[in-house]
């Protein structure tokens, strides 16, 4: 298979106000024959710099309503158009620039880059199959700075790590989810309710937080709540890059550091990952 | 002269509120001899090991009430503690962690963090000379998607580009101001001042923008706007970035493309920096 | 599951010689149950640390006599020690550390990063499966500037690209192979000859090369190579991401570029994948 | 002032030997006024794109003989050309492209990428003033795994380090050296020497090297070395950034670790710098 990635812009007016939409679309594409790698023969390779025109000429004519819709778009594009693609799947991610505001006005033309999480989506579909979305948030950095601990794990000689029920969480989520059938889906509104839900799982509620007894619990959790809030979304899978952080020993200073000061630490670093699905999906 | 980078987070509870600083400092230390570097004599070197640990001394008993200050006390013991320290610099940059919220609540002890600009400041000192201050915003991207033009510049037969209107502003900023004798700043306030008017120059009135004729231009009315309205600054360098975006020819695909799809241009990048004083400082 | 990466030095001696290996070391594990992402019970869970001991003491112990060894000490470990491990699988990857030399000389304790390609291998088991052995290379970066072309394919009303016998062919290889049952096997000197069969197979002979259609056939190329030269090699899988350069147009400027100024084209850009088992591996 | 950075490739041939020279220049330019920043009149602005094509055209021209001659002309094109540039400053470095050998033929056309340190070079010139031209090598990384030790340091209640006789030296090198008046330089002739020299003065000689009491005096080696051997060189600047490696303790793992297993610390990390001249040149 090929893929390739463009990145661009596509800006509109509403009125007055200027728009702008900055994404990086990555196509993947499989052929039915492979005859471009066994013999030498190009014939139904569809050239990278067709693919980028292919996918400037649809940002052209159908603007990115939704970054959901546009991927929709292009894969259906490349199903109805080549014959020769067997395999189509068109990845979106969005620069995640913001309307400035100016003492709450907004801005006419203004925008700030604010990369607190990326968007993404992904819609593929084999010949003859379901088109498939997907979407996600990527690279969004959260920390708990209590409410969070390890105890009651697995020991044997090579354990050395202490039992632990007040240290920090904090990681970096990357979660992705699947949608079933989309019929007038409104792909906004629902990816703001699922990051509100990851938000909302990850830190419980506002005035007290809920105690997380591990990484892997509370990914579970944003799982949960996702599944539980947003009907639309089939199976969701949460990937959690930890960072630990140690309270600085400062005894030798003649200190004591009440988990006041902690540094990072770099080396070994861990994730934990899942997949969940809702149970009608998998009997489905 | 040496430098070593430590990064570490600082935990403080105001009631039951948890609040949290992350920092990175950097540290930089000139000795009076070079005897280590000629003679390998090391008996005036201070260790990378014993400067982390003053750091983190210094953040356990003072806390980081702001970057600045703590910046300075860094500083400051450098210079009164070891008498073959001839020189010190101390730099400090935040990762930009925020308080979470559920549905304006702020959260008790979660946070996200949003890297739009990241706030910095140093401290530097001569022995025998007077400690100066800096602050500063990185990384802060920025667009303006109309009210931008370059026209009128210097032609001769390497001249390719064309005259432009209506262009692309785009790019990453990066600011550095200097104070002048500190004497009770509220560092937080005045750094969120210089912010806002940064903001505002570059955008222009909200319901209608400013026109920028080059990069250069904008560049001076930051400048110019900082010092007029934030009167502790004294001397304001700005460099930017420029990210070039090139409106797709689309003639060969049959389509005409009013400024509608653009592809960012990697290359050639450029950027336009300068530094500006207030004239009664320049008297001085 | 859970991952998690740990990077170190070992160190060893050949009489005066001194010897370094430096790898990064990241090891996926799956559990037979997830009651800690359902019910937040870790009594089975492996910390993060413990896994970090377990790999530090194997490479005190064993030493690193290869990468692949190494990777397949770790998997069994895992596997006959702890009964709660459904799936393993072991990633390692070295620092490129050569021994320096002097007019010819090796150096005793001397040695300098030379990152022309990173070595890597795989190891991965099942519980009650074969465990099975993966080795490559990634980050390769090649170039041949002639003897390549595209010609020849699809062609519609989106298509620009005109077609070129005598471009650039330029980009970063990732090769990922997998043995068969390793008795005995000398696996650096396997993994050099492969090596040396992707060099061969990308240039051609040294004398004159061998022409390239396409991006497709230079991958296919280094797989026949390396299946038909190097008997232990069962299944490989080639990416090719690919890096364009333009022929600058020097007409404006008054001037003839017959290919001697070339930028490198950063978007669109591509790559190719495609993985060829041997046929009695696949009908096995 | 403004910069900007093109990247492109050069071809020629010799006989029938392709060759290839990869390179990013980088040109700064101040401008004897600064009336584009202050008025907004751009008429004395070179724009970023003209700069290009003049770099191109300069390259097509010329060839790259070596990174220092071409340089060399871009400085002089720009001076001579425009009388509005007060200052110009041109930084060069080259992309490793090494040809490929086959049994120890050297391949036609064919190079591999080996990043095993980057040179690069730099002129500058002021209106009115002497052309300056550095010369310099980045990213080199290397290590000694013994014959390195740090003792005697300052101690004081903030010290923690306990003195090593017995310690890895690792860290990246980055050099640059200024030559006096150049006339008929060989300069790869010459970056070669100071290149080699920075390897022996790092490593000591081949059999027994030779014992480092400290990174600073490490860093003074290579510069008296450089001096001493290249004569063309006048001024020399050394920065080493170290990676410290910790030997780790693994007495509650009920092993000795006899410096065998060691991790690399993240933080904090240092380095030292020094510029070390020649009398002569001092005394001028």
């Amino acid at each position: 298979y090929g893929k390739n990635t463009i990145k661009f812009l596509r800006l509109h007016k509403e009125g007055k106000k200027h728009c702008v939409k900055e994404v990086e679309v990555c196509t993947h594409l499989r052929l039915t024959s492979a005859q471009e790698y066994l013999d030498g023969n190009n014939s139904l390779v569809i050239p990278t710099d067709t693919i980028k025109n292919i996918v400037l000429v649809l940002a052209k004519k159908n603007g990115i309503p939704t970054l959901e819709q546009f991927a929709i778009d292009i894969c259906k594009h490349f199903m109805t158009t080549f014959c020769q693609v067997a395999y189509v799947k068109t990845y979106v991610q969005e620069v995640p620039w913001q309307r400035l505001h100016e003492n709450g006005t907004p801005h006419i033309h203004s925008f700030i880059c604010v990369p607190d999480g990326i968007r993404f989506c992904e819609a593929e579909q084999c010949r003859n199959g379901p088109l498939v979305v997907f979407a996600g948030i990527k690279d969004l950095k959260l920390m708990k700075t209590t409410q969070s601990g390890f105890e009651g794990f697995y020991k044997n000689e090579h354990t050395t790590l202490p039992e632990r029920h007040d240290r920090i969480l904090c990681g970096e989520l990357f979660c992705k989810w699947s949608y079933g059938e989309c019929k007038d889906f409104d792909f906004d509104c629902i990816w703001n309710k699922a990051r509100e839900c990851i938000l909302e799982a990850f830190s419980g509620p506002p005035d007290c937080g809920e105690y997380s007894p591990s990484y892997q619990k509370t990914v579970n959790c944003i799982q949960m709540l996702v599944l539980s809030k947003v009907s639309q979304v089939q199976v969701i899978e949460v990937v959690l890059n930890n960072t630990f952080y140690n309270v600085v020993d400062m005894k030798n200073l003649g200190l004591t550091n009440d988990k006041e000061v902690l540094v990072p630490v770099e080396t070994p670093y861990g994730s934990c990952a899942c997949t969940l699905a809702r149970k009608k999906f998998l009997e489905a």
